[in-house]
C-alpha cells in the first residue's frame, strides 16, 4: 500500500490515539494492540522520539557504564507485531469539539478516545541561571552532554592544571531524590575507578562531588533508616552531602547555595525537580501541583468519557489521600488499567476505579550497595537491595536484546572497575568543520 | 602525583610524540610502549579525539547495525599497561627549530621524536555544495548524523507522503570504492530488511538508491571480475549504479550529475575522495598528490633525521612505483615499522626501508556477500568473501569488549534481519528545548 492512501475516512474502527511512548503509554498500546483481535480498535502511538527511553538509567549512560542505544528501544520494533500505527511527531494541542490533536509538523489525528501520556520535563522552579547553565538527565542526548562533559573535564585539566582552582573537578549535583543520590554515587566511582587509572597525572583528591539537598534528608519518601544509610553509603564513598541548602543561583562558573558558600563548578547536574509536560498546559483542563492534570478515579478526565490521563502528566490521589509519585510502576499500572477501561467501554461495561498497588522503591547507591523499600515492610541495604534493583531493572528494561546488552556491560563493569562508554563523542560539531576542538570549552 | 608537577624538564629519556590515534599512531605507540622497557623513552600520543575510531565500520553504525560506541575505544584505555602519556588535542603546527608541536589549546609539546600519524579527511575537490549539503562519513559523530537524517527521512513520509516527490527517499552515494560500494548495499538491505517492516504504509518500491561513480567501473584497485561482481551484487539489492558519471553540484533539494539528470534528494553521501589532514599543509613539508607528505623509503622526512610520517598522511611509493593506498593495513604496517626504526636509531643502528607486504583487500557488499581479493591471486566472491571480511574486520577491531559487541550485533543482525541501532538520537538539540521536532527536517 502506498502512503498516502491509507483509508483514514472508510475505516469506521474505534480510534484510539495514545500521546506518548514512555512506561505510561507503552503499555496503553501494547495492551489494547493484544485486545485488537477481540475488539475491533485502531490504534496509533505518537511520541516526539523515535524511541522509548529507559529513564531510569541514564545515570549510567551519563557516567559511561552503559551505551545509549542499550537504554532506548525503536517504538516501531516494538510493534512490529500489533497493530498499532506509530508516529513520529509532537502533539501541540487538542480540538476537543472536533476530536483531534495537532501535531508539530502541521499535521493532525482524529480520535474517538485519546490518551494523554506524554510525562514529565525537568523544573527550574524559576531559579536563577538553571535553564542556562545546569545539565538536565531526562533524554539520552542530556546523558551524553553530560558524558562528554565530565569526561572533558579531565581531559582538560591534563592541560591546564590551574582550571582545578577554578572548579573544573567540582561536580554538583542539585536533588537528592532517588536519580540525584545515584548519579553522585556514580559519578563518585567513575572518578574512584576509571579516572584514577584513565588519568595517572590528575590528583583525584581534588574532585569534590557534592550532593545538594534542600530539604532535611536525603529520598524524601524513604524510611529514615534507608535516608541515613543513603547519606553514610554516599559519604564513604566521597560524595559531600550538603540537606537542608538550597541552591539559590547557577552561573557560568560556580554556584551559590543559600547557606551563602559559592562553589566554583562548571558542572551542575539539575535533579532537583520535575513538573507536567507543557503539553498539560494547552489542555484546557484543570490541573494540580506541578502542572499534572487532575483526572477522575478511573484515570478519565472529568466530564469527558473520551479522554484518559495517565502516567507522569496525570495526577490521581491514592489511597492515603496523597498524589501518587512520578515513577515507572505507577505509569505501568495506569497505562494497563486505561487500556483495559477503553476494552470495558467499548463493550458496553462500565469503568473500574485504578488502583495502584505498591510493591515498593529501590536507589542504587554504587558498585554492590543500594537501598530497597519493599511490599510489606521489607527494608533491603547493601549487596541483597543491589541484586534486587540490577533484576528489577533489567526485567523493565524494554527489549530483549537490550536486556542481554545491560546485564554484558554491568558484568563487564563488574569484573573489570571498568566503564566501556567513555567516549567523547561530540554532539554539537560545528558545521563544517570536523575538528570538534575547535568548539573549547563548551558547556 | 599532582597536575603540574611532571618532571618535565628533568626526564631525560628520549621523547617521542606521536600524533593521531588512527591505525599508525596506534600501533607506533603501542610498539614503542612494548620497547620502553629496554629502550629508555618518553613516548607521548596526542589526538582530537579521546577515542581511537575504526572508520570501516563506521558505515554500518550509519545503516542502524551497530551501535556506535562498539566501534570507537578510549585510547587511555589502551594504554593504561604500557608507560605511553596520552593526550587530547589537536596539533596545529611544528616548530622544527625548537622541535616542539603546537596543540590549538595553546599547549606544546617538546619532542627529540616526532611521529606525524594525523590520517586524512574527506575532500570535496572544490565540487559545488558538496561541503555544504552532503554527509561525510569519517567520524563517528558523522556517522550518526546520517543515521539520524536516513531514518527521519522515512518518518517524514509517513506524516507527509508528498515529499517522496521531492525526493525524501532518493538516496545518492558519490564514489563507487569500498566506502560507497559497503554504504548503498548497506542502504539498500536498511531499505528492504527494515523499513519495510517498520513503516508498512511506505511503498519501499519509492526508495532509490543510487550510487554514482566517475570512472568506468566500481572498486577501481579490484580486478575486472570483482569489479563486475560488485556491480551485479548491488543491482539485485536494487542499488542504481552509475558509472562514468561525476557529480556537478549538490544542492539543499538535488544532485546534479555530468550528464545533465538533476536527481532530487535531500541525502548525498560523500565517500568520493579524501586529501591529507590539514596538518600536512603547515608542516613545511614536500606534498604528493592529495596533500600528502612524501617521506624517504624508511618513513622518515627526507634531511631530517628526528621525524616520520605514516599512515594516509604519508606519500609512500610501493615496489611497483604506485603510492600506497590509503589503507588500514598500510597504516597499521608503517606503524610497526616506524615503532622498530625509533628503537634502532636509540640503539645506533641504521634504519632499514619499509616494504608493504600486501594481504589482500576485502569490501562487503550485504548479507553473506562480499569480495576479497587475497595474496597469490586468491579471489573469493559471494559467502565465504563474507566469512573472511566478518572474521578480518572482528581481528582489526580494536578491544576485546568491541569484538565481542559487534560479534553480538552481526548475530543478532543476521538471524533476526533486523538492526538494533536504530534510534534517532539528535545531535543538535535547540538550546534550552529538548523538543527535538523543533528543528524540523535538518539536514
Amino acid at each position: 500500500m502506498q502512503v498516502g492512501e491509507r483509508p483514514e475516512g472508510s475505516d469506521r474502527r474505534h480510534h484510539v490515539v495514545v500521546v506518548g511512548a514512555g512506561f505510561a503509554g507503552l503499555n496503553v498500546a501494547r495492551r489494547l494492540g493484544r485486545a485488537a483481535s477481540d475488539t475491533p480498535l485502531r490504534i496509533t502511538l505518537v511520541d516526539r522520539h523515535n524511541h522509548h527511553t529507559f529513564q531510569p538509567l541514564l545515570y549510567q549512560v551519563a557516567t559511561a557504564g552503559l551505551e545509549s542505544d542499550s537504554i532506548g528501544h525503536s517504538v516501531r520494533g516494538l510493534f512490529r507485531r500489533l497493530p498499532v500505527d506509530v508516529r513520529l511527531g509532537t502533539v501541540v494541542g487538542v480540538d476537543w469539539d472536533a476530536r483531534r490533536v495537532e501535531l508539530d509538523d502541521g499535521a493532525s489525528l482524529d480520535f474517538d478516545t485519546v490518551v494523554f501520556a506524554a510525562g514529565a520535563e525537568s523544573a527550574d522552579y524559576g531559579i536563577e541561571g538553571v535553564s542556562e547553565h545546569a545539565f538536565m538527565l531526562k533524554w539520552i542526548p542530556d546523558a551524553l552532554r553530560l558524558r562528554n562533559h565530565l569526561l572533558r573535564q579531565f581531559e582538560r585539566v591534563e592541560s591546564h592544571p590551574e582550571l582545578i582552582e577554578q572548579g573544573a573537578l567540582n561536580f554538583v549535583v542539585a536533588g537528592g531524590g532517588p536519580t540525584g543520590v545515584e548519579l553522585s554515587g556514580a559519578i563518585a566511582e567513575l572518578v574512584e575507578h576509571v579516572v584514577q587509572r584513565d588519568h595517572p597525572n590528575v590528583d583525584i583528591a581534588k574532585v569534590r562531588v557534592v550532593l545538594v539537598e534542600m530539604m532535611d534528608a536525603l529520598l524524601g519518601t524513604y524510611s529514615q533508616a534507608s535516608q541515613r544509610y543513603a547519606r553514610r553509603a554516599l559519604e564513604e564513598r566521597g560524595v559531600e552531602v550538603r540537606t537542608d541548602t538550597a541552591i539559590e543561583a547557577v552561573e557560568a562558573d560556580e554556584v551559590r547555595l543559600s547557606d551563602g558558600e559559592r562553589i566554583p563548578t562548571a558542572t551542575v547536574v539539575w535533579t532537583a525537580g520535575v513538573r507536567a509536560n507543557p503539553l498539560a498546559d494547552v489542555l484546557g483542563l484543570e490541573q494540580g501541583k506541578g502542572g499534572r492534570v487532575k483526572v477522575a478515579g478511573d484515570l478519565r478526565v472529568p466530564g469527558r468519557a473520551d479522554a484518559f490521563v495517565v502516567g507522569d502528566l496525570a495526577a490521581v490521589t491514592g489511597k492515603d489521600g496523597q498524589v501518587l509519585p512520578q515513577l515507572a510502576p505507577v505509569a505501568i499500572q495506569q497505562g494497563q488499567h486505561v487500556a483495559d477501561q477503553i476494552v470495558r467501554l467499548r463493550r458496553g461495561e462500565p469503568t473500574a476505579p485504578f488502583r495502584y498497588r505498591d510493591r515498593g522503591t529501590m536507589a542504587t547507591i554504587g558498585r554492590r550497595d543500594a537501598i530497597a523499600e519493599l511490599a510489606l515492610g521489607v527494608k533491603l541495604h547493601g549487596s541483597l537491595a543491589w541484586l534486587s534493583w540490577l533484576g528489577l531493572h533489567l526485567l523493565y528494561l524494554v527489549g530483549f536484546r537490550n536486556r542481554v546488552a545491560v546485564l554484558g556491560n554491568w558484568a563487564y563493569a563488574y569484573l573489570t572497575y571498568d566503564r566501556a562508554a567513555r567516549l567523547i563523542i561530540e554532539l554539537e560539531p560545528p558545521p563544517g568543520d570536523d575538528d570538534d576542538r575547535a568548539q573549547g570549552a563548551h558547556r
